[in-house]
């Protein structure tokens, strides 16, 4: 086939740069040249008014889902209303909680059986469709659950590792509206999970302290990248983000796990993640959004390297070939930008 | 606070299973109680009716894209109608090809330069929505586009990957609807394909065979994954796919290198992706649909134990906190059931 020329287009834009994250080691491609603000995106909101289809998460409808395994309430019966945060298994798990790991290979390949936990935590009575409109006290009794769970489920020596996370809006993959999170307990410790761990053990064998520690006091001197700050927390854009506007909550006191964080922080906590949250919605119109908490392995003791956290990933930007056959993102908004935008919305 | 009962619920279902793609070390939960069939997924299909927007990638509107690196034409001048295959670069690319990496610490980050090559691989010139209504001669041009390019780019020493790949329809990523796919020079390994070659590394290590070619022989043989053969190349649904109808087309003759496929077996490669990707357009109806191409780094010789090959993938389930938690996939379609929908597709 015949073939013609290479000359090649100069470009004078901005350079785009590419950033490591210090933790899996991942490149991002900060590439400014594209959509960068808030109004640049594409986005299926989360609507802001119920559907009015019958919910399963409503008090009354108890029996909808299968019994539950916590509830905070007031003297009622357990599966009966009166509750204030309920959790209780999916209905549709994605792991079962019955049976062996039963490994075996199939030639070249490895399998085991889906043993795990699959958990939803049904934050509130109250329909509403954002943990947002929940008062601070209601986000304060889900970060107890999430804890209580966390220490009852360690008791089952299979399960290696729990995450909890939270779908929010159907393109986030949420499948009904009423506020609520979700637990998966693992057999494995996640991959994603295993390059921080790995990356965290890395930089302690060389330096001798926390990446994360190290990590927290860089962004509060630097200060571009700090959304907010509390006593017991700061709010930050991680410098190599892989999604316009992900954002991260850091506990300034080092623990590797997310059980051990001292209970009295958890109101302080609550504030911060509503905060965050509130923003992001304003600054981005209720875009769907990811939640997730990134914790050390459940059977391991708290060690001086891994540093629990919270990561919020707001679902605006869509995944193309590119990073599906990297594993490598490309984030059109600057964390420095980001940062900018999320502190200047007013909250009140 | 109070907190209660631990009863479990008890699933009846079938089990999940976890299976681990032996390449990567990435488990996946094959959860088969869930959304399995085609017409269970959600879809934003690609239109089969252009949009009649002007089209910068129609014969004609030659100037409204950077001027040509590559085309395939008969005689007329470059940059002008005439052409059946043109390659341009990206008017918005992600990175640039002027100037130093100049790599730099800020602190405990990292970063450099985006430099890199981005271009257009323009299809053909006829304003069709998706790959399949091209006839087989020009996808033939279009693999031989990728080999020319990949040779051109290989003596930027700068460069060490060269992603090949296609994103169609909304959903996955393209924001021009005339057919066309992308390449993305890069100046590191992407994560995923380091993983891929250190799994075929070790693999080969251990057995100095490839994995690759012992898994083509292992799917030949078990047959339930396979969706097509021909003399050069198989079509499998992939054992631990991570997204429903995930599909792999592997030559059967050992290549590290796409660049390095021999020029014979590209009109059957033509025929083997047309019909590939034409099952899934019936299958899914239209879905967005992204393909890639795997091959080893361009500044590395060839070695015998990595194997290039393309992996389609359907942009049918959406991702969740889950998957962004812990880089694993929940894929709600088994691929021996996959293989056989797309087996029984009719295609005439």
């Amino acid at each position: 086939m015949p073939s013609r020329g290479t000359c090649r287009y100069i470009s004078f834009r901005a350079m785009p740069e590419l950033r490591k994250d210090p933790l899996t080691d991942q490149w991002v491609i900060i590439a400014t040249d594209r959509a960068r603000r808030p109004s640049d995106f594409i986005r299926e909101p989360v609507p802001s008014v119920p559907s009015g289809r019958i919910c399963p998460f409503c008090p009354g409808n108890e029996s909808k889902t299968p019994p539950e395994v916590l509830a905070y309430r007031n003297g009622s019966g357990a599966n009966q209303p009166g509750w204030s945060l309920r959790v209780v298994p999916n209905k549709f798990p994605v792991l079962g909680i019955e049976g062996d790991l039963d490994r075996q290979g199939e030639g070249i390949f490895d399998k085991m059986q889906g043993i795990g936990a699959h958990e939803v935590v049904i934050e509130s009575p109250d329909h509403v469709l954002s943990m947002t409109e929940l008062p601070e006290k209601s986000i304060e009794q889900v970060l107890w659950a999430f804890r209580d769970r966390m220490h009852d489920l360690k008791n089952d020596r299979r399960l290696r590792y729990v995450l909890l996370f939270k779908n929010q809006g159907e393109a986030a993959g949420a499948t009904l509206e009423h506020t609520h999170s979700q637990l998966i307990a693992l057999p494995v410790v996640p991959k994603r999970v295993q390059e921080e761990l790995e990356g965290a053990k890395k930089y302690f064998e060389f330096k001798e302290r926390c990446l994360y520690c190290d990590l927290l006091r860089q962004e509060m001197k630097a200060a571009a990248r700090i959304v907010t700050e509390t006593d017991r927390f700061i709010v930050v854009e991680p410098y190599a983000a892989r999604f316009p506007f992900e954002t991260w909550i850091l506990p300034k006191q080092h623990r590797s796990h997310y059980e051990d964080v001292e209970v009295d922080h958890l109101a302080n906590l609550a504030w911060v993640l509503k905060s965050t949250l509130r923003r992001i919605e304003k600054a981005l119109e209720r875009p769907a959004c990811n939640l997730v908490i990134h914790t050390a392995p459940v059977q391991e003791f708290a060690n001086p390297y891994y540093h629990w956290h919270i990561e919020v990933l707001p679902r605006v930007a869509r995944v193309s070939g590119f990073e599906l056959g990297t594993g490598y993102y490309v984030n059109p908004t600057p964390p420095e930008e980001a940062a900018q935008f999320l502190r200047d919305v007013k909250l009140t």
